[in-house]
């Protein structure tokens, strides 16, 4: 159709990305034609460098050079945030909330009967981490979803006998939500861990 | 944010692609660090390969091998299909319609005022074409806006001497198109371009 096969391959491979489709990999692609020098060429040199040195680290689960260690067993550490994915890390990351380690699970337990199959998740590199490292806190920030809560106690469980603290976020209305509006497990989690005011 | 200079290099020229912005291509990342061998890899191969291999033709505008001569310059051919840009000819070629050469105008001239600038636009070299290949017809495929239409005009001007048959696309009602909803420029040209019916 474009009568150039390198071309045709491209737009294939562009329409593979999350979001994209024939149409956009097309324009994206002719961007790309008429921009040589300045997108182009870029993209290529970032893309292959990406490619030779960025890998996921096999026990955190994060982003690590390839030739060097990754810093979660170069570096002491008293805390763990264990998040789903590396997009929910670069959220909290951002937030400034929380400045310290991560581990990545990787994904989430798919439901409550396949609780023995943590196919590709990495929850045992996490006991490992606590045990090696004399973490002090565990905390658990997937999702409020079935998915996210279900993996969180399934880690939870796992963790028992290394004696660690465990903590969840919190749950309940988020900022400037509108009662009306709300549904009713947010509801329910309010309510059941509503606190105490003090009675000025 | 992400603390991975390449990564977040990376993240910037993607949200550089049209359609793109920083969380689509925040997205596109991951998806790219997650998939290394099946869809970095291979995208990286081939975005060089166009990089290296394709250049845009400095006579018709269309893509070339950058170690090939241009089919503009090699083949011979009696009709010429003049469109905007290549995303119009690759429209035009998968619609099977029109099967010949085409000259990529690369734009439209901005309005009447600069109708003397040029600038950018593949039009001397089209009238070098013309001249050269006793091409018996020119087929003005430039969109029904204002600024293709005047670009149309122009090269109608430009090509008077070579007394070349100039035709353009038809103008009126789209297939499909119901009389209710279309604009006044619509229903002016099909009023204007009415044809006689056979009366049986």
């Amino acid at each position: 159709m474009t009568e150039n096969k390198d071309i045709e391959d491209l737009i294939k491979i562009i329409s593979k990305l999350p979001g994209l489709g024939p149409k956009s990999a097309k324009r994206i692609v002719l961007k790309l034609i008429n921009n040589r020098e300045e997108l182009t060429k870029p993209l290529v040199n970032t893309l292959a460098q990406v490619y030779k040195n960025v890998v996921r680290c096999k026990i955190c689960g994060n982003l690590k050079s390839t030739n060097a260690n990754c810093t979660c067993s170069t570096k002491k550490y008293e805390q763990i945030c264990v998040v789903e994915n590396i997009a929910d890390m670069w959220v909290i990351q951002s937030s400034g909330i929380y400045k310290g380690h991560y581990h990545i699970l990787g994904g989430t337990l798919p439901n409550l009967e396949n609780k023995k199959k943590e196919d590709g998740l990495l929850i045992s590199s996490l006991i490992d981490r606590v045990k090696k490292n004399s973490v002090k806190e565990v905390i658990l920030a997937t999702s409020a979803t079935v998915e996210g809560q279900t993996t969180a106690h399934y880690i939870q469980d796992s963790l028992k006998d290394t004696k660690v603290k465990i903590s969840k976020l919190a749950q309940g209305l988020p900022i400037g939500g509108e009662i009306e509006f709300l549904d009713d497990g947010t509801l329910f989690s309010a309510f059941k861990n509503r606190a105490p005011v003090a009675n000025d």
